[in-house]
């Protein structure tokens, strides 16, 4: 794969959407061929097992089938939108990856941790080559995410506990693995954006 | 769990849902708790997983998507109907099972059958404590499948080399796994069944 692979990750309300788009708009803005994609979903496939989990009641699926779910929507991700577009040579940039079912299935079933590695070791293996954790305190991340009304508050229902799990549960990650770089995301979006950029760009001039 | 678990396999057209059928109304008629079911589906979620699957073009989702996405439906399977029941104390009469997928994946590739077991072993666990192999020429097996006329082709649908394959597949998991029983599907629905109850009754009087 010649491309570069970019992950956005982040609690909800952490401005990680936004972030992701602006970050597009600026590599093509500057001649890159640019990829952007979300999870889950980020194909036609997914995009139907998304809808498929998202929808009905929170106790619908187990924890465990949900997993299998997220994992074969993001096996079709990966096969149709993310292996052709890095083989395209394209900056590819997912709003959401692995990351998030290993933090956000990690909180609601701990014991589950070491199911979601062995699923992705051996349905997914690909990482991105960096990863952009947009850190936000939780209390200003839940005032965003619920001032958007919006029909996936599935995720983002969960309360500031939860919020505040999962970012400490992003920011262990983060300190784990080199591919992390911690972006402050309580600054403004265009100050966050530039930041976004300066890293995008070092790992894509590396190559 | 104190129910018992009894799964029919075998190539389409072989008469194992005619059987699965029989021998429920059998052991109802003498006064078991029974519960039918089949897969891919068996529950709620795994039916709309099992519609995801089956609905499209062959090529809609790769080998491991599909792998993945039987495994789910499995699992809410297992988790919904199959626990449930043996928990009261049923006899749980399943057309099809995990060596459904052992086959039919493994025979379109061959490279992916260490990863079905994995993932069975990850994910599902559980195995029937009697599986009854309807076993049939293929040439009889397409002949009969093909003369009903349905729309779930997908997997009859790949004629005769195919079948050929999975016959021999199920013979050689059968050889290798003690719960097994290998039923001659090529005689009368009545002698067939009354073969089919004999071994039922022999598991089920063995608790």
């Amino acid at each position: 794969m010649t491309g570069i692979f970019i992950s956005f990750e982040g609690i909800d309300g952490s401005g990680k959407s936004t972030q992701a788009r602006l970050l597009a708009d600026a590599l093509r803005a500057s001649g890159h061929g640019v990829t952007l994609t979300r999870e889950p979903g980020g194909s036609a496939g997914a995009e139907e097992i998304r809808r498929l989990v998202l929808e009905g009641a929170t106790d619908r699926w187990s924890a465990e089938t949900e997993i299998l779910l997220f994992t074969a929507a993001r096996r079709d991700h990966v096969e149709k939108t993310i292996r052709p577009a890095l083989a395209r040579g394209d900056v590819v940039i997912t709003d959401r990856f692995a990351d998030s079912t290993r933090i956000f299935q990690g909180i609601t079933r701990g014991d589950l941790s070491a199911t979601v590695d062995t699923l992705h070791d051996l349905m997914i293996g690909v990482e991105p080559d960096l990863t952009l954790l947009v850190d936000l305190d939780p209390v200003q991340g839940l005032a965003r995410a619920t001032a958007r009304a919006g029909a996936e508050m599935r995720f983002e229902d969960m309360g500031l506990a939860f919020q505040t799990r999962a970012r400490a549960g992003f920011l262990a990650l983060a300190a784990r693995h080199a591919r992390f770089r911690v972006i402050d995301g309580a600054r403004s979006p265009d100050a966050v954006a530039a930041d976004v950029l300066t890293q995008a760009l070092t790992v894509i001039g590396a190559r």
